[in-house]
Parts: C-alpha cells; sequence; structure tokens
C-alpha cells in the first residue's frame, strides 16, 4: 500500500513506491560518493540518499522512473530525508496514476459520456462527422481524458481539460439559445474542440510542462492542425465551415495581446470567448481559494497573475439568509 | 398621420410633427434675415427654412420643442430642405414618442413583468425588501422603462436599459447553477441593479447624450448612490451585504482600464462582469451588422471601437445544414 | 519601562510590552507541543516560545492582543528567540500607542488646527457647513486624526492622512491663487476631503492593512459615501455643487489606470489630482530614502512601484554654495 | 489701416496687408492661366485670385511674403475670395506682428523682468553665473521673447514660451519652500532653463510648425546643448552640478512614453516635472474652452488628444455664493 | 490604346478599357431612370453615367468585369464624368493587366529565378525537397508571382510579395555568416516561406482587399497549413524539423501585440524577425516618401499608422561630400 | 599564480590574489570583534573573516581594493569561507584585469583594428575628421576598449562595447547596399558611434554599475555630448549634417518606451534601429543560453527581461543533414 510522503515521519521505516523527480551524484566532505534523488507523490516530495554500493545501483533505475524504495526516514539540517537501503525499478502498468499527480475528483468515464450526449445534439452532419471521426479516434481520446488544461491557472489536474471542456460545452448549452440567430451546430463542435490542442501542448505523463511543440507552436495552432487532419478525411466537407470552425479556436483567447492572432469577428466566437474566459477564471478563483486561503479567512494570498487579492465569501447564513438556496428554484424562462 | 423625413422627396407637399433640433438665424446675401432649424424625427433630419416675417415667427417656438410644419421640399446644392409656410409649437403629450427616437421593438411591458418574476425568487429578505423598495419607487421605474443602455455602444434605443437589465438577469439565471458555491440571491439582485445609475448618466427626453452628472459622476457612481438611498431605508441591512452589493456596481467593468475603480473580488462579481460584457457585446455587435453592413454582404463595415470587422454569417443552409435547428432541442444537462 | 525589540541581545532578560502577531502551537522532534508567538512593537519583531504548560497558558490571550511578557533571549539557528516564562494579557488603555506603530513625528493637534484654520478661510455656506458637519463629528475626527494616507506608498504612519491633507491643503493655498478663474472655495473643500475615505478603508489599529470594505469599495467610494451622508444633512445643499465636489474624489488619481473611474473635467480637478500627486510623491521618496538608502549613500535602493532608483542629493555645501539658502529669501511675487 | 479677414463681405473693397501662406498657378477650363493665393492674417485666411498680368505679376512677390493687396471680395461657390488688382511686397519691418500671428495678451518686457528678478534670488554663484551668460546673450532673448510654448497643446501662441516659464518659476517660489529638504537654486535654475529648447524646436516667424532639428532633435536635447554650450564658458562649473541640472531638462516630461529619456530621480525634478505639466494642462485647457466651448455651454468640445470633454464650471453666483471670492482671503500658513 | 483616367480632360471623347468598381441606377429628378458607374484604372477613378437605354445596356456587363467604355467627358459639379454612349463587356485575356493595378517595376521573372536559386543552396535534403514541393506547384507559384505582400503597409502592389520575399531572403544571406552558430537551411526555407499565406489572405485580382480567409485566419495560419501540407507528402520529414519551421511562421511579427501567437525562441527566429519587420518597414516608408512627400519637400506628410512624419534626406551633395559613394567601395569583411 | 574562488576546497590552504568587494566589522556572541570580508574574482566569490589583530589590520587595505590574501578554507554552516593569517594590498599594476572580471574572449586590438578599417571607407570629409578625432582621443579609445556594453542584457563583459559596435558596423556594411538611395557614410558612422556615450554611462573598473551620470543622463545623451564636443573642434561641420548624426544617436532605441526621446525619422536611422536591436539580441540570448540552459537541456531557464524561454537548437546533424553547412557557400548576389 502506498504510503504519501506528507505523512512520512522522522524514524519511519518508509516501504513504498514513489517517482524519481531528480537524480544526481555528490561528494561527501570525506570524498565519498553518494547518491542524491528528489522522490515525488502526489502528496509531496521527499530528499532520498543512497550511500553505499553506488555505482551498481546508480544504473538500476532511471530519473522520471517509478521505484519502489525502502529505507529509514532521518532528519538533516531540520528536513527529513529517507537514508534508502533498497530501490528497484517498477513498471508504469504497476502504479496508480493517481497516487502520483493531482487528479480530477470527478467521474472521468460520466464526463466524457456527458460530452458524447451534448455532441449526439449536433445536427450539421459534416459537424457531426468530424465530433465522429474525433470520437473514433483512440489514441486522441486517451490523451483527452487524462490532459490537464493548464500548468498553473486553472483546472490544473489530471482530468482537467475534458472537465473544462465538458463545462464549457454545457455553459453554451444553456446559455445559447438565449439570443437570436446563432448558430448552435457550430457554435457546440467549437466549445467542444477549442482547447483540444492542448493535449499536445502539456506533457504530463511524469510532471506538468509544455512539451516541445506546445512551447514553440502553442495548443491553439496544435488543435487547428487536429481539426485539420480530420476534415481532410472528410472530402465533402464544405471550405467555408472548415474556416469559420478554425477561427473559433484562432480567437479563443479575444485579444492579440493574450496569444490570439485573431479577434472573434463572429457573433458565436464572441459568445465562445466569454464562457471559455469565463469558466477558466472562475475554476482557477475556486483552486486558487481552496489552495491559498487559510480555512476561515476572508481574503485569498495576492494572485500574482491577476494582480489582485480574491474574497472568500463567508457563508449565506453568516448574512442571515432564512433558508438556503436552492438550485431547482431557478428555472429558465 | 406622421410624414417620415425619409420618405420626403422633392417638390412634396410636407404637413407633419418634427423636433427641432437646431434653431438659428443667418442672412442672405441681398441682406434679409432668414431662419435655418434643423428638424428630426426618428427616420432622419432635413433642413428647414423660414423666409419671410420671421421675427414675428421666430418667438413661437423653441429649440428642443416639439413643431407642427407645413411647406414644401424644395431642391438647393444637390439636398432637400423644406420651404416653411406654417409652424406650430406642439405638446409633448400630442406626439408619439416612438416616432422621434428609435426604440426597442420588444414589448416594454412584458419584459419589465419578467424581470419582477425573477425579483420574486430572490429569498435573502433583505435583497428582497431592497428590490422592493424599487418597484415602488414609480419615477425611478418611469425612468428605468425608458432609458437607454448606453449612447453608442449596445442597447442604444429607448428601452434598452431594461432590455439589457433583463437579458443579462436570464443569462445569470440559467447559468449560474452550473458553477457550486455562488450565492444565487446576489448574484440575481447585483444582475438586476448593477446598471441602474444609467436612469441618471444619459440625458434622453430630446437627444441621446450624458447628463451633466453622467459625464461627472457616471453611472457606476450614480448608481450606488440610489442604491446606498434605498438601504439606508432598510435599518437592518447588514453592512457587509451592503458592501459586497456595491462592490458588484463597482467592479462590473472588470478593468481599471474599462472604468471600473475595483476590479471583480468575488466569485459572483467575476461571473457578472463576464456575462454582463457578453451581452453586451452581443446586442451591439447586432445592431452594428444591422446598421452597418449593406444587405448580403458577408462583412460590416470597420468598428472603430472595437477596431475590426465583424463576419455576417451567412444562412446556415449556405452551408448545407439538413434541415433547420430547433432551439428547443437544447435542454440543459 | 518598554524595551523595544531591536535592542534586545543574547542572552537580556526580556521584560517588556508587546503585541502578539502570529500564535500557532508545534511539536518538537522529541513529541511535546510548544506554542510559537510573533511579538512585535514599532522597532520590529522577535520569535517568542512557550514550551511550558502550553494548554493553560494558550488560551490566556490572544492573537492581535497586547502581552506583558517576560522570559530570556537566546539564540536559535543564528537567529534571537524569546523563551517565554510568563505572559499576561494587557488591555489597549495601559499601552502607550506610539511604542507599537510607527507615526508621525509632527504635532497631530496642531496639524489639525492648521486644517481647521485653512476651512475657515471658505466663504461659500454650503462648503461651509459642510465642513463644519465633519469637524462636529467626533467620531470621525478621532479616525482622521490617526488614520495614515496609504499603507506602503506615502504616509504611511498613524497621522499620515491628516498630515498629508494638511500639505495638500497648503499648497493649494499656495498656488491656487497664481491662476484666473480658479474657485478657490471648491478647491480648498476638495482639498480638505479629499482623502477621507481612508479613514474606511484601511485598517490601522493593530496592523496596517486594507479593510474588507477598503478592499471591496476602496477610498474613493467610501469618501463619497461620507460626504454624500453629510449633504443629506443639508437640505439646501445645491445639486450642482454637490457633483462637483463628489467628481474631485472620483477623479483625483487621474486616469482610469491609476483607478480614478473618471479622468478631472474641470480646471479645479485638473490642480488637485497633480498637487495630490506631487504631494504624495514627495513624501513617499522622502520615506524610501530614509529607509532605503544607506548613510552617505548617492543612491537608494530599486523602488520596486516605481520602477527606478532615486538619486539621494549631496549636501549643498558638497557642491560649493557659499552660504546656507535661507527659506525666507523666497517670497511670492 | 489693417481690415483683419474675418471682418471682409461680400463686395467690399479691400486695400490692406496679409502675409500669403500658399501660392500656385492653375488653368480656367478656358485655358487660361491665373494665380491662386492662400492669405493669412491672424483673424483667418481667404483665397485670392490673380487673373490678369499673371506672368509678369507672379515674380514681384514670394510665398511665405508679406504683400499689400487691393482688390475686391466676391462670392464664389458659397465662399468669398478675393479678385486681386494689385499687390506688392512688402518688408517685414513695415507690419505689426502681432496682425499676423496669435499673441500673448501679456506684458511680454514685464514677464522679462520678473523672471530676471527671480533668477536674482539664486545664490549659488555657479548657477547665477550661468543664468547671466543666457541673459547676456542678446539672439537668444530674442527668441526667448517671442517664441511659443507648443505648436498646440498650450500657450501656442507668440511669448508663449516666457509666459509659461515665469508661470513655472512662479509657481515653485510659492511652493518649494513647503518642504523640508529642497534645493531652492538648483529648482528655480531649472525652471527657468526646462523649455528652453523650445526656442530652436519651433519654427514661429511665419506659421507655428516644427523646425528640421526640433523634429529630428526635440527641444530636450536642443536645450540641453544650449545649457552644455554656456556652461563650458564657465571653467569652474562642477560637474555633477551640471549633470544635475542636465537631468531636469531630460526628465521633465516624467516618463518615456511622454519623451523623457530618464525618470526623473531627485526630489526637486519630480516636483519640477509636476509643477510643469500641471502649469502646461491648466493654460492648454483654458485655451481650449475659450477655442471650443460655445458661449454659455457647459461643456467643450471633445478633446481628442485628452481623450475627454472639458467642463465649463459656471460662474460661482450661480451657484449661490453669498459674495465673490477675493483672492487676497488667501495667505499662507 | 489605353487612355488613362488622369489624361481625360474636359470635353475629350473617351475610348478605352476600364474596369467597373460601382454599379447602381438612379433617378433624374425628373423621374428618369440612369445608371451611375465608377470606372478605375491605375491611374485613378472617374463617374461614368449611362442615359438612354438604361435597361438593354443595364445586364451587358458587370460589375467588376472589363468594358470598353465609348463617351465624352463633360464636367459636371466641378468634377469630370463621362456620358457614354457605348459600353462592352471584354474578357480577362484582352487587357493588360498591369493598366489597372498597381504592380511592381521589377523583373518579376528574374526575381524569380533569383529566389529559385537562393533555394538551392539550402543542403538539407527535407527542406531542399520541401521547397521543391513548393516549385513544382503551379498553382501556388501563379499566385505567388502576382501577389501583393500587404494591403496598405508595404509592397502593396502586384508582384509585392515575391519582391519581400526575396529581398528578405537575400539579407539573410548576407548576414547570416556574421553570427556563429545559426542553421543557415532552416533559416534560409523560413526566409523564403514565411509569408507564404499571403497568397490567400488577400484578394488582389479585381481590388486589393482581405479575402474571407484572410480575416478569419490570416496569414500565418494560412501559411502554416500550406506547408503542412506539402509536408505531409514528404514521409520522412522529421517532425522537430516540421516544429522548428512553423515556429518560425507563427512567431515572425515577434510580438503577441503585433498579431504572433508565439514570440520568437530560437535564434533563427529572431533574426528573421528583425530583418523581415526592417525590409517591410524600409519598403513601407520609401513608398509613403514617394506618395506622400511633395518634390522637394524635407518632410512625408503624417503616418497616421507609425504616427510620425518621415525625413526625406536631401541628396548628399547638398552637405557637401565631395564624390559620389559608390556602393562597390564597401565589401564585406 | 592565481587560485581561482571557484576552485577552492575545504582544508585548502589559500594563498592568492583577489578584490574586496564589502568589507564590515561584526561582534562575535563572545564579544569580540573581527572582520567580514567579500573576496572576489572572476569565478565568484568567498567570505573572508580575520579572527586577530583587527584594529590593526584594518587599516591595511580598503574596500574596492587588491590584496594578497593567505589563509585556510574551512566549511561553516554549510559553505565555505576563509579564515585569513595575513593580508596585503596589491596595486592595480600587479594584477591581471583579466582575472577578476568577465572579458571579451575575442581579440580586442585585432577588433579595434577592423573597426578602423571600416571607418576608413567613409569617404565624405566632415565625417572622415570626426572619427579621426575619436581615434586621436587616447583616453577615449582606452575606455572604449574596455568598456562593456551593458550591465545585464547583452556583451556584459569587458570589451563589449567594442565588440558590439564592430559587429554592428559589419552587419551596416553587408547589408546597406542591398537597399537603393542609402546614405553609407552617414549610416557608417552613425553605427560605430552609435554607443559610444556607454563608456561614461557605466563604470567598470572594479564592478559593473551605472555611473552617476550614467543613472541621470544616460548613454544617449552622454554620447551626444561626445559627439558635440569634437564637432565643435570642426569649424566646417555642417549643421544639418551634425543634426542627422545625432538624431542617430536619440533614435537608435526605436521608441519611447525603450527610452528613446524620438523614433527613427529617416530610413537609414530605421534600419540602424533594427541591425543595432538584433545585435543585441542575438549576443544577450547566445550569453544567456550559454549561463542558464543545462548541458545538453532543449530549453533555457525563463529570461524575465524579455519574459520567456529560449529553445537551444539541436546540432544540425540530430535532424539529418547530410554535411555541413559551409559559411562560404553563401555568396552575396
Amino acid at each position: 500500500m502506498k504510503t504519501y510522503i506528507n505523512e512520512i515521519k522522522e524514524n519511519d521505516h518508509v516501504d513504498s513506491l514513489f517517482l524519481v523527480k531528480e537524480k544526481s551524484s555528490a561528494v561527501t566532505k570525506t570524498g565519498n560518493t553518494y547518491l542524491k534523488l528528489k522522490l515525488v507523490d502526489r502528496s509531496g516530495e521527499i530528499e532520498g540518499r543512497i550511500w553505499t554500493f553506488v555505482e551498481n545501483v546508480a544504473e538500476s533505475f532511471e530519473k522520471d522512473g517509478f521505484v519502489h524504495v525502502m529505507g529509514k526516514a532521518v532528519s538533516f539540517q531540520e528536513r527529513l530525508q529517507v537514508n534508502i537501503t533498497s530501490i528497484e525499478s517498477v513498471r508504469e502498468e504497476e502504479i496508480l496514476f493517481s497516487d502520483f499527480f493531482p487528479m480530477t475528483e470527478k467521474d472521468v468515464d460520466g464526463k466524457f459520456q456527458s460530452l458524447l450526449e451534448i455532441g449526439r445534439q449536433i445536427k450539421n452532419p459534416h459537424l457531426s462527422q468530424l465530433l465522429q471521426l474525433f470520437w473514433e479516434d483512440a489514441s486522441f481520446i486517451e490523451l483527452f481524458k487524462i490532459a490537464p488544461a493548464s500548468k498553473w491557472l486553472h483546472h490544473n489536474y489530471l482530468g482537467g481539460l475534458l472537465e473544462h471542456t465538458l463545462s464549457v460545452a454545457q455553459v453554451v448549452l444553456r446559455i445559447a439559445s438565449h439570443y437570436d440567430g446563432l448558430n448552435m451546430d457550430l457554435l457546440l463542435t467549437a466549445a467542444i474542440l477549442h482547447d483540444l490542442g492542448k493535449v499536445d501542448e502539456l506533457s504530463y505523463h511524469r510532471s506538468f510542462d509544455y512539451s516541445d511543440e506546445g512551447r514553440l507552436l502553442g495548443h491553439i495552432i496544435l488543435g487547428i492542425e487536429r481539426v485539420e487532419d480530420k476534415i481532410k478525411q472528410l472530402p465533402n466537407f464544405p471550405k467555408d465551415l472548415s474556416t469559420l470552425l478554425k477561427h473559433f479556436l484562432l480567437s479563443h483567447h479575444g485579444q492579440y495581446i493574450w496569444g490570439s492572432p485573431k479577434k472573434p469577428m463572429t457573433l458565436e466566437a464572441v459568445m465562445l470567448h466569454f464562457l471559455d474566459d469565463m469558466d477558466a477564471k472562475i475554476n482557477g478563483i475556486q483552486q486558487f481559494i481552496k489552495k491559498e486561503a487559510p480555512e476561515g479567512a476572508r481574503w485569498s494570498a495576492y494572485h500574482r497573475m491577476f494582480e489582485q487579492y480574491f474574497y472568500v465569501s463567508p457563508p449565506w447564513e453568516h448574512i442571515k439568509l432564512p433558508d438556503n438556496i436552492e438550485k431547482n428554484v431557478f428555472e429558465d424562462e
């Protein structure tokens, strides 16, 4: 069974699985070589030291690999470290992914079914076929279900991309019929596909970071390439429908300064920009407050990116609400 | 019956009601004094000239007043003008407001009832009472029903403020329950009150412009003052509820640069900002396209404020949609 | 007698009053619970530790409360801390405020009298009565005399708001008559009232920070509310005078980007903006140099907010001035 | 005697002095060559036509020269023009400068004496000698007395530079002693010299525009060169005094974006920046209102540069002031 | 033979080819319908009127088509127009393109050969093959040779894209070897392909404007799609080479605000950005001066986009150069 | 022989030359005074302690002076420090400059000769004479050969200014003849002189920092002053040539926001701006990658100033290039 790093205490015997995030050799003041490791799991990180049989052991496992470690937790310069007595490489199949990475708490497969459901409402046969091609692309689906939506700002956990995509599509569904003259098929398709380039932009199998092509090209262009790839397989896909669809991906950040090479020029693209941005901000602020506001505090820490504090609303009763607000009280007009 | 200015042709006999927007005297090359008027109605404007009995007539009507004019349309330097033979002041009661000003095409009273309906869903007694005070304030209601939402950018017609307010409230209703932990009572109240200062910011009984206090103080502060006025009448209104409510008004533009002295700091204020902005943009673009895109064109004129063109989506069939999209196909999750 | 924290040395016996800024419990490696305190006074801060009778003692004083501490100063990991042997809660009346907070070195009451003096020169009866209402509001005066003018940037000490207000009013008096056509009564009243919302924006009884309503609404709006409150008590106060006066408060930051929801639109508001900004900057730079430039250095540290260094002018003699400049040499034209 | 252009009426006989701003030849539909002139004086501009003896006459006067014109005012396409029957070149000595250019209404020599007076209060012998060198430079003084302070924004009339310079120096005198620790000699010298490069930046003998070196180098650098020139003649002038003085010129616009290559880094330079900016803005707004607000209007036209309207304060009595405010009521502390 | 519009004079008999830019019907004051045309060629535009047989004639030619016109030039309200007596549609093959559109004065085929030449120096077989695919794509080459490089700013004439592309490639060749460690093959390929999306972004067969996909997607993305298309045909093309190459296209505008969704992240991309920008600016300024500076003037008109004037350097001799500078004096180090 | 600081290990006997960067006295817990030094050379810095004979020794050397130190390296709190047993002041002549400061790896004198060579190609006698005056100014040359080009961003080592200057001049030579109508003499002179003010802006004899006049005036103005000084010695130097030349210095940063008080207004100044910026960026990025990218990494650290990462291109072979690119393959058109 997994022992989480944040549960390890001084003098504990350690016997569990970890990911090796850093691995280097060093020399003691007395001239002996030893190995310094940084071991991580989803709860935190801890130093590991291998003092003996260094050369034999060094080859038996790799940086960014999973290992089975045994040893003893000791305190050194006020910090805990593990003096390792046994280390062994472990294959990816043997570990439980969610032991190692922050992961959505939601039901991934349920979320994905909901998204399929929404996609089925699209009547335009071209758009419908296009979506179908994505749903049949097993390697894409595998990535799409696990990718985070960003490294820092929002939905920054495994499964976050799916969660954000579904949320935007649901919000679009709720709102779009309120306005006349919007092309719902286009809007829904775009909502579902707008961020799909993120499966390639980020690397998230060992740690969250940008991939090379993520940094050099970005999810907007990577997404357009994936869409273009599928459209190529649909010989009758209309040219202007393709142009309009790609315009959503290009413009969904809304402004040049936020990395969109085009501003939204259709009503539908304007709407997607606002709803995407709103969904990301709301999730981002909720995550930030969860992490960066002490229990009971009214104010979060300072958010450097947004250059502000956030107010943690007190529970409603605090301001003398007679009874709870029930969601189902509110129905559409 | 009203003859609209854009229907007048050369040599027509003119006999109708107009608003006098400008009035000045001038001298012909031969030394005779005459009166130059600018006559307007909702369809456009036309020059009027009074050549005889100038002094007698000049006193009988006023700039910014309504008049009954008779005369003949002639062409002078390629433009039509009316040589006036009779002019008479007319009282406001005798005119039909919508003959003179752009006006919402929607049912104002129906819209107002819908807003009342939404307000009734608010359960917090303080907020509910606060709204009630506004609904009981007849002079406010009169303004609120007729005010435009802005001079240029969106809902820039009589009744526009109510239309925008209701639309934002409805969108809030549709979306808010999608996210956990939002205070619906606060959000709905804020949606209803967020722009109420516009009843004072603009003057809109003769022409659309900013009032003095509108320019010097702006609708954000004017709105806060109206809210504060009502809250004063509710002795038990909680202080922090009042602060949170006013924060919505202050922050709904979202950024300093857009005239908000505070950025939104609560989840609810963040959401209101996005939905308010989206609603205004969508209406603004729709109005702009209606006015500034030639029939059948794919592109609007250049929008100076937004520094871009807008694409006028072709009808869906154009891109080979098998059958029309029906709104009711889409239902909430 | 107060022992200041920056005077405590290793092995000193400590016996003095402090403010408890932080208070938490921790566990030694050997499993014993102890209390960690952060004790502060105006000279600095020091760690305090309570090792024994932890549970009994913990209830006897509070975070943000004043305490009488006895103990011994010891060195731990290169830093001093106090091993506390006795701690006792002390009421606010027993402490000397200026022992704990940075405080103006100027004579607060003298400053206040000077401000009253300036106010008396205002002849417009409405403005004069308005000021009078503020001077008669004892709870306001109490705050107004002690509030700082800002958390960081300028006059960031108790009494700073009064000091800044008086300074701006004096500068206005010196300059305004130089220009024709300025409304001196309005300008002086605005100078006196422009920052009054700061009494509510900041909390400054235990530490300098923003209050909740300070963060959510800001001193501009809080000031307008206080002004509006008083004007309500003056039934004949002219509407446009009230609008003009509030415009000063709204616009005194000068630009949207600096938090003003309106730019200054009257000559008087333009002038107040410049003089307020200048006064704040000069004080801010002087404070910064005093704190952040080593004795004798020609350059201050880097000022992150202003993104620059400041030059510390050498004494005049250094550049071979024959004799000192006497202030009274300079007289107005 | 001068007949001003804005006084000429149809059929008037014209006999007066003008400046020839434009001069070109054209051909009538019937193939005859004629001369088209643009004649200007300080009241406006008018077209002139020479129909006969074109070739003989064309050589007898020059563009940008003054001429004595006789002819008749006729109306052509709704606009007045002068059919010229006699035109003769006139030397600069024969004209009255103020007939042709906007000019300060103040007493130029009196203003200059006031500036000398202020300069005399400077005790530092180096700065005092430096000023003396400028006062002894007759060709500089001639330019300095007549130059405008800018082409558009403020003090945009002959004598405007002197007027602005004196005003800034006077304001500095009024304020500076209010703050401790300012170097008055340096501040006054800088106030007097800060804009002197404008004598070279603008060309203002025939029309207001930028000179070539004005556009390519700007008044900041041109001013530094004039200061450096004089300092070179003072062998003992201290290097760091020179550096500090030039820093004022370089930084007085306050920000990179406003054309200052350095931000103000000394207290004195910070103050000069604010007072210079304030003085320019106040004059600029006053000029703008005088020109761009209709008599009696509460609002100026829209100021494109400042992106706002200005409010034209009503006379004080309007808001029920009991008696006039007298300047001398206000005295320094 | 072509008669150019700017050569037509009153009463001329007109007999030449034109492009019909606008075509509408109107009604005379006497109630007769007539046709209003706007006729253009590369020298300008002129109104045309068809007064008789309107209905018969109206169908015989189209807006945006070429026509053979006969008629008479008359003057109406100070402007010339052609009263058309005969009009006939003309096929594109019968006209000389350069009679109708601004066109490069350079030798297009020679330029294209030079570009091929440069391409041949690329040794990397993948990049070399990629270029080859473009050179073999006849429909691309046809567009590439005729497309302008922009609508307004630089190389805004037929053939401008090729001219700019060659110029950038040549400048890259001249400079790149000066710096160590640059990948010349990649840099040259990128220089040749960086703007190729402009063949699709602009429409330039009848008038210069953006195409629908140009406005909605932009030349950056359109270029990437063309590159991706070709790469797909090269099965062994390395993935990271493809990523690096596309990064050039994405980042060549240098900054988000200038429409690049990525900043240049490789040395080569940084260099291409600077050289592309420099080449465009130099050509743009040269075109602007040619068009917007009067003969002999030292200053161009004000350039709204760049917000400045440009100085038209006087010929060198003017500043007393002893003899001409010969280009070949300068040789590389 | 010099022992470099980064080679010193625990227990080493130290006997070498260092620069004393900081020097202060402190007191041990037992009350004894000792000296704390910071010793530096070009490889790093190390603490030094003097425990005995403190008062005698303290006077024998100075902060910012070179010293000969003997002692022993010991470890204290995980860091090395030198317990000094002997310290002695050393004159500047006795040290090897490059032991102490980062220095160009290029041949300074060779670089300087290349620059002279380029200068000789200038034919305009005025510009040629002007350069000559600089080359004859020995004290200038001494500084010019050793000055760095900036404190942080690029060529931030001794000799960097010369290296950058030569590089820009060479690039200008390579490119300029590609464009028609450029004044090569002016461009080359400007390339050589554009940054010369940096000899005064930075202080670089003991550490790299800004000099007082560097901070207060900046290299742009300091350079103009040096140029102006020399031009004064050439009585026939044409005024407009001088203006044009100084315009290059003023405008070479390209934008107000980057510290240029003028934007480039001539074609030549536009070109110099781009090539100077490109050369600085390329060197800056190369230095940054060398220092801030781990061996073998594809990405540099985050560059705070440029707000981005840089990609470290893999060696060409990696992407299967058949053979090396030889520089001389590429020749000018």
